[in-house]
């Protein structure tokens, strides 16, 4: 299997998603920033990496597809994680009301807000990300410090869940992609990029291809180059059934014609959906 | 006139596209979120509202445009702000390789991440925006102390800028919305919000109608309901052309023959560019 990088310390959600793909059995290797998890891949220090790629709630995460158009890695699989958010206390603290100080990414804190409503005396102090938050208060060993972060930080950092699922939303979903050195021949979806020139219809023609081959688009996003108001990047994702290998054939000849220049991200097997 | 809210505190990057768009003459009211800005117009509290909507480089504020399906408010204009991070500190302060401490948002540090590796001893802390790390470090006055924030947050909360225009990322761009309870009838751009059946080519055939009218597309986006991978909303710009009336309506007629719903989340004139 190799070793495995991923974004974040261990318990970040990224390492979860990794675990949840591989299993348990492993070997990891932390990455600071999406960057690194490429550039780990690249050097071969690691086989497959790990990165958010789309979260339900705050979007694609363009950082993942700006490496992945940079790089000539390819995404070989997909994970969807069901996010909830957890507050992580020391073992022997039992009381919420006499905590002080909550630590999380403010991203987290803000997705449970109505929960920490109910606590005006707890006060936000924010971290890089969920995963360092049950790792500082640990760390810092001060009864008084919570922190919002997951079911597994908790396990990994020895500390006690005091509050379950505390998210405002019930909804929250991020999607993960896998990525390795190499390209993948089969799969049931498609993730490309391309480029086309911004006249009224372009981009209909381009879609064009893809409804009369019957390919089933998941996912369309357009991404401006601000400044250069003629510029635009297109990221989709499509299904594909294995006896479609013709249609394939004649979506991409048809797009050629249209298109600057089109990246074939990965192709890969859809991802299952667990529960963090 | 009137009042205007925004997301943030003084100095924050909406505050500055409300000042740039509406001068600096104006009432202003701080909203601590997105939906906050929104509560206090459906109040109203304050008769326009500047959130921000689409960043370069992290992609769609989705939050905005939750609340933009919610509410019964819509986009009467448009701003984009050219973001630039300094290095602010106390007004005596003069070295650099003294400081101790740099606040910020922890995606505008990940932001300078070059310039920062330059002062290894210089450690993060991170805040819940970058306005409030100016703040924080105003209040708190100890000399090894920075801030990462903007040129206006300088000014306001009497700190210098040591080192200018620390941005990795030379074209960092957000575009931010007005929002107001009343509908413009007029502008050079619409964005729209719809939900269509997911079969194949459905989504092609509502497009279509763009393509035939001659309405140029700026921005399509698709967002997964993700557990029901048959729900999609799609939200899109286009420009229009004050001769194009009779396209406009074509196209609404043929839409809704494709589409389970329609969203005109509004129409207003292309935002001007501008430094921060």
């Amino acid at each position: 299997m190799g070793k495995i990088t991923y974004l974040g310390i261990p318990g970040s959600f990224s390492f979860i998603a990794a675990q949840k793909y591989f299993g348990r059995k492993i070997a990891m290797l932390s990455s600071n920033t999406i960057k690194d998890v490429f550039k780990h891949l690249a050097n071969k220090r690691a086989d497959y990496g790990v990165v958010p790629v789309e979260n339900s709630t705050t979007g694609s995460i363009l950082e993942t597809y700006d490496q992945l158009l940079e790089s000539k890695l390819s995404i070989s699989g997909e994970i969807i994680l069901k996010i909830h958010h957890q507050l992580l206390v020391h073992k022997k603290q039992t009381n919420i009301t006499s905590l002080k100080t909550v630590y999380s990414h403010p991203q987290a804190i803000l997705q449970c807000e109505n929960f920490l409503s109910n606590y005006p005396a707890l006060t936000p102090a924010f971290t890089s990300d969920t995963a360092s938050a049950a790792e500082i208060i640990a760390k810092r060993n001060k009864s008084a410090e919570a922190a919002i972060s997951g079911n597994e930080a908790a396990e990994i950092y020895g500390l006690k869940i005091l509050a379950k699922n505390i998210e405002d939303n019930k909804n929250n979903f991020t999607r993960f992609v896998v990525i390795s050195r190499q390209r993948n021949q089969t799969g049931n979806k498609i993730s490309l990029a391309f480029s086309i020139a911004h006249v009224p219809g372009s981009l209909f023609r381009t879609l064009k291809a893809y409804a009369e081959n019957n390919l089933n688009l998941t996912k369309i996003e357009s991404r401006p180059v601000f400044g250069k108001p003629w510029e635009y990047i297109f990221f989709i994702d499509f299904e594909i059934r294995p006896n479609q290998k013709k249609q394939l054939k004649l979506t991409l000849t048809e797009m050629k014609e249209n298109c600057r220049f089109i990246n074939i991200l990965g192709r890969y097997q859809k991802g299952k959906i667990y529960e963090t």
